[in-house]
């Protein structure tokens, strides 16, 4: 915590008076009081992509499904627990006008049908749960009245990652999406390390394997960079668009 | 940690040499490589009641689904994952003469029928999920040749809770159930605190809200003067029978 307070500190703020909006951790999709659907999403990339946004001199609000992160220091969490409060508590956020969203939150693509307040005896589950389509957070952000100038999505994948990545970041209207490949144990949900691959367009910029803060870091210094720059890094030489 | 090891070395010797296995967390069913049907447990319940028993001086073996607790000082602990391994991971545990099995776990009643090693297409999910019935784990162990002496169950229950509580522990073969009314939020599955009745034939016990720890230690110095009593505590005054 102390280390985390001092990064915050000392951090160049390349996003300073930027507002950036976070989803992170996993949804849960409830069936009764007891049982649900969900995903092996822990919210530590999540929490830590909040982090370093903070550490960059950002206004974070982080909404966060389940997760047993912490809170880094000078970030704004907001709980929820299922894809339609993580719809509406972003729609509450965007009412703000924010400079970047980044979907990290692994949104259920389902609910269950029938939701229960009393726990169901085991035989109302016999043969199947009917399922209803969740509403994309993503889709409904870009469709906004006050559209983020950045959107940023995640997309975790295990096969042909980097083909359904694209088609996804097209149909979602991401200007950026930033691809995990979860097939392996070491990256992905739930793991202390990551790995990604990060599209814009035609570009394709690789993060190879290391810590989820280390990767953050790595991911906003990029996302800054080249759609926030306000002025040229001296030991990095190129000039990048200033869009602000 | 300090606290926990205090405890462990002071706490009255009630179980020495007991060999005590228990179940503790949720269960994950998964779908694919991302998700999954779960429950709210958080493990907490069950790893206390492990801390409990190892201050007790038994022999503790916890199998635990998965859960971010923290393994309590002097306990083995084994991980699994779905309802399946659990089953197996208490069955290769029984191969141990076992004095005293609780199955605090909420084990998930279904898995899906279709279990995906590659990430499946939302469309391929559209409608409705099969399930398929998992398999009992407390009556196995009942009908099990080297079942544990004694049998303690959990229930947790929004509605009607101890009838419900004492069919299933009849059902099942429990010699105790120890039902949680989870249709409050301050206690039951990812709460801190905790409350609950005990059931034992017509017997019925209440512990009203406390900790988890505290609910667990209570707990198991009723299981252990009601059942393996070896002498009567001075305090106390009643004489209860050795099973012994």
């Amino acid at each position: 915590q102390i280390v985390a307070q001092l990064h915050l500190a000392l951090a160049p703020k390349m996003l300073a008076g930027k507002q950036i909006l976070i989803t992170a951790g996993p949804t849960w999709e409830s069936l009764d009081p007891a049982r649900g659907l969900s995903n092996r999403a822990s919210g530590k990339q999540g929490f830590a992509l909040a982090q370093a946004c903070a550490e960059a001199g950002a206004q974070v609000q982080l909404i966060s499904g389940p997760s047993q992160e912490a809170t880094p220091p000078g970030v704004l969490r907001v709980n929820v627990t299922s894809a339609q409060e993580m719809l509406e508590a972003t729609l509450r956020a965007l009412a703000t006008p924010t400079d970047l969203f980044i979907a990290n939150a692994a949104v259920a693509d389902h609910r269950p049908a029938l939701q229960s307040t009393q726990k169901l005896p085991k035989t109302a589950l016999s043969e199947s749960l009917t399922l209803i389509v969740n509403p994309d957070i993503v889709s409904t952000v870009n469709q906004h009245a006050l559209r983020p100038r950045v959107i940023v999505a995640f997309a975790a994948e295990t096969r042909d990652h980097l083909a359904s990545a694209r088609n996804k970041a097209a149909q979602k209207g991401a200007d950026i999406i930033v691809v995990n490949d979860i097939s392996h144990n070491e990256t992905g949900m739930g793991a202390e390390s990551n790995a990604c691959s990060i599209i814009e367009g035609s570009d394709l910029t690789e993060i190879p394997t290391c810590s989820k803060i280390d990767l953050a870091r790595h991911l906003i210094r990029h996302i800054a960079e080249n759609h926030f720059a306000l002025k040229v890094t001296e030991h990095h030489g190129t000039v990048t668009n200033s869009h602000s």
